[in-house]
């Protein structure tokens, strides 16, 4: 019996003794966050498995749910700790609700443990509609793992930084005032903010407590008086926190303990203030301290006015991708060069070299998300993660793909560029005209305002439905501000999603299509959402900008499969690229870049 | 005062003896069809005006509601009569509930009088959800007009026709097999219909009760054992009628009185029977015979099930387009050569002319719906009436806008055509051709399997969108065979509507623009939705066959507009045309249509 095996008997002793039929265990935070710091990695201890996923374990069973990206991650680590793997985001999948009153439906009443903290409600609500009225009993246990886990990592504490206005183009009492505002038209006294992002984003602050996201662990509240912030995690901090709570204090703002925000409530609940929450990163814990008469709930208003991004931001996400572009430009000359070369190497070399290549860059603070860097095979996984060890040899053949992006003190990037490393089969080509065809076609789009992106979608996917080729991702999801490289409330899927697209929105453009074993292809761009300026039927007329800034490999394109506005397209963006970054790259560079640009 | 001002008065009166709010007049019928009865015709009545709209009448205000098509009209015909206009489907409309919620909001209970048999339980839902909890009070008053309406028309009782196996494809035992599985799974003892296409539909029978849809009015109860026909409205009915009703007979239906449906509902519900309705065809007055817990609400399966052809159906509705091809065919001829030969003729002159072409057409029954024959100005409402008297004399040059259907024994055609009858402007040029180009996007679309027409919709629109042209209404609705020319579930527009296009749908195709005072441009044809036979990426994919068989004119197309496939579709569609037609044409009207359909 290996270890994870044996946790997961510890934890069945545990549900003995408290009368439990089943343990829940997510795979995020007390924010709902989608990466997580290692105090959080409670799934990974209980299984060994490190991917994002959800376990659920009863008597006679433990599961670990998760969607298509950890399918091959999953299967390669839960062997021998007697996880099953239930495929999510399928036809068939039957989720955690569905699969919990499935299995108890002869029992009179389930109970059920869950780690609260890291549940949000509307989580917990989902469990509960999937009983029958009676049928469940939810226990909140989020210290279940704390007697078995003995040196279970602390809260993360790293140093706390300050984005200036002049880096935001709005001041944090600007954005209060806006809060406030919300408050008043709610009829609300307070609003509590548990989502990371949008803590970072009403404080103007940053921190490192989490990978790829440049946010700090805390929570927020706003009165229409006080704005108490829940973020020391012990009784001194840093020197730059320190500073940076000094400044905060200084515009009024209180800095509390994290671990104050349940007394906090309390009080609130005391005086008989009404609060405005949101039950989607509102976690399941602190709602016990919530009289159900004194909560307002809903969408947080943060969540959209963040995606409007400011002048100075649309100026900072210009900026990093201007210097992203040069580093995604050195990094595909470096690695065609070095293979056509003949030099040896793994997936994860690419990685790494191209993390060298980014971090020279100005105003660099880490990468916004995990690189893919997958040839063949791994290619063909849309959401492949790179393994560090025993990677693929990049072949002098067929289809790199590359999938990362970096966060600047001015703005996030998230690019993907598919290269041919050498000759390509036919199907490779077609595939990668194809997507490339529905990358521009939704580039190109122009729409009035009150156009939301599931009524866009379709224009990326055309081209290659035509053709009977499809892929099972979203084509698009909003990018912050030196902030969460997926964040809302816009997005261009099949899914429902009515958020209109607005001025100031940026929004990523990457359709693809995979063939299990052979290859994939995905085209991705930023693009900001801009009004045209033009008023015709009655309408406003807004289009997108492609942000950016790195060329499109023409050799593998089949000129006829694009039409003649497309081709124009590519070659003025090609062009673009070439006058934008050959004066900052090295003179081989450049000259390999305009030989890469020429017009087709 | 005039005479609808003299009818309010009396209203008011009533209003005012009975201690009535306010009352509101439904433009629908006890069965919610689009088109009905002139019993039912209570808001034309009341004020004079014939298009289609709502009123309500309180003791200071009349008031219309209703949609762009009928603002003209409305501004016609409303004048002295005291109602005023309020304009529905406008992003300000206030509608109806709302309106009446806010009128009365000081007041402790609203009384508020409906015609409940015109009205659908989800209308009078809306109506109760807008107010408060305890701030209205419905009372229902069908029969409110009857003492002022003295010589109110009776209900229609036209022959009752049958419609055989061989031209539907599928016997009533069968849809009635099918429909008690329906109740089955539903765990119901009964269902009601009564829509009057889900009627005629489910027993294969057509009639002329109202205008353009060849429907009965009648309702229909099915329980596991009896079928219970409510459609007789007198003790003896016309020879027709009576050779129907004992062919039905013969199959086991009950013939009973339309007015028996009371009883039949009551004796349901003292049967303690469960009985499935739908509450968007369900009428108010009727729902006032059920027990709350006796009854399950859904969506009528029929709509779905009708809504996918049979193979026979489909063979029927490919002739009854080759027929209809010819008839518009031949009246494009006769305007053309008779605008060109000088000749004066009105739009209401192209109207008669046109169903004059259509009535020589083989099992023709009809129009499906009022034909719009328009010509500049005219042509720039989407949803323009031809007035008989007074309409527009036809120009020799610009735009000729055409959209009109047919009824026939064996399918139901909606086309619009736009064609010029001399010079056109650049801006008409290029509206036509834009629209032509979503027409063809949208019509070369291909999709997988799970699909819905919101999600297609874009498609149509883009190469609009692209030059800011936007057109406000739906780009495709249902079509029913040898029904109703607007059905479900399914539509391509904007608005939401999730049902997956199915193999066998067959939907309209008509994205238009329309400037004010100009002109105006659509072009429509009917689609069927047909499985490729492919497989690939794990999905069925479908796509859309043409059905409509009616060139369109190349003259005033700007080819660059056009990209290569898109002038291939176009080829291809006309040379399809000509070679299906020609045959079947007029020698002159032939070699007329060979010039017409030439590629470019």
């Amino acid at each position: 019996m290996n270890i994870y095996a044996k946790r997961i008997e510890s934890i069945r002793a545990m549900m003995r003794d408290n009368g439990w039929d089943a343990v829940v265990v997510s795979g995020s935070d007390p924010h709902s966050s989608e990466y997580v710091a290692e105090r959080w990695h409670q799934v990974e201890w209980i299984s060994g498995y490190n991917g994002e996923g959800d376990l659920v374990i009863t008597a006679s069973h433990a599961g670990l749910w998760t969607d298509s990206r950890y399918f091959i991650q999953a299967g390669k680590q839960l062997p021998g700790t007697g996880i099953e793997l239930h495929k999510t985001r399928l036809p068939e999948s039957v989720m955690i609700p569905a699969w919990l009153a499935e299995t108890f439906k002869d029992k009179e009443t389930a109970v059920i443990a869950v780690d609260g903290l890291c549940q949000a409600i509307s989580a917990i609500d989902d469990i509960k509609s999937a009983f029958m009225a009676t049928k469940v009993r939810i226990v909140d246990a989020p210290d279940m793992l704390d007697v078995l886990w003995i040196d279970r990592p602390a809260i993360p504490c790293s140093p706390v930084t300050i984005v200036s206005d002049a880096q935001t183009g709005r001041s944090r009492a600007d954005k209060l005032a806006w809060l406030r505002q919300h408050l008043k038209s709610a009829n609300c006294d307070a609003i509590m903010l548990s989502a990371l992002d949008e803590i970072a984003w009403t404080l103007n602050v940053r921190g490192t407590d989490v990978a790829y996201n440049p946010v700090v662990m805390s929570y927020l509240i706003i009165t229409h008086d006080d704005v108490q912030w829940f973020v020391r995690k012990s009784s001194g901090a840093d020197d730059v926190s320190e500073k940076s709570f000094a400044e905060l204090a200084r515009s009024g703002i209180q800095i509390l303990n994290y671990n104050a925000i349940d007394d906090a409530l309390r009080q609130l609940m005391r005086d008989n203030r009404k609060l405005f929450i949101d039950p989607s990163s509102f976690n399941y814990s602190l709602y016990a301290e919530l009289a159900p008469d004194r909560i307002v709930t809903g969408k947080s208003p943060v969540i959209l006015e963040k995606s409007i991004k400011t002048a100075v931001e649309i100026e900072g996400m210009r900026k990093a991708h201007y210097i992203d572009g040069i580093a995604v430009t050195r990094f595909l000359h470096w690695l065609e060069t070095s293979i056509h070369s003949g030099a040896v190497l793994s997936e994860w070399d690419g990685a790494v070299k191209l993390g060298e290549f980014r971090s020279t860059g100005e105003g660099y603070r880490g990468d916004s998300f995990e690189t893919v860097s997958s040839w063949g095979e791994g290619a063909a996984l849309p959401h492949y993660v790179t393994p560090n060890d025993g990677s693929t040899k990049i072949g002098n053949h067929g289809l790199f793909l590359c999938d990362s992006g970096g966060q600047y003190l001015f703005g996030t990037t998230d690019i993907t560029r598919t290269v041919p490393l050498g000759p390509c089969t036919d199907l490779e080509k077609e595939d990668y005209t194809l997507v490339l065809k529905g990358h521009i076609d939704l580039a190109m789009a122009h729409f009035p305002d009150g156009t939301s992106g599931d009524q866009l979608d379709v224009l990326a996917r055309q081209p290659l439905w035509r053709k009977h080729r499809f892929f099972g991702h979203g084509t698009g999801h909003g990018v912050g501000f030196y902030l969460n490289v997926h964040e809302g409330p816009q997005s261009i899927r099949q899914g429902f999603n009515r958020q209109p697209m607005l001025p100031g929105m940026i929004t990523s453009n990457e359709p693809g299509v995979y063939r299990e074993g052979m290859h994939g292809v995905r085209h991705e761009n930023l693009v900001l959402c801009v009004d045209t300026g033009e008023e015709a039927f009655g309408r406003h007329w807004y289009r997108f900008e492609t942000l950016t800034l790195c060329y499109f490999d023409t050799t593998p394109i089949i000129r006829e499969l694009l039409d003649d506005d497309e081709i124009q397209w590519l070659n003025d963006y090609n062009e673009l690229v070439y006058q934008k970054l050959s004066p900052a790259l090295p003179d081989d560079v450049a000259a390999w870049l305009r030989n890469k640009t020429r017009a087709i």
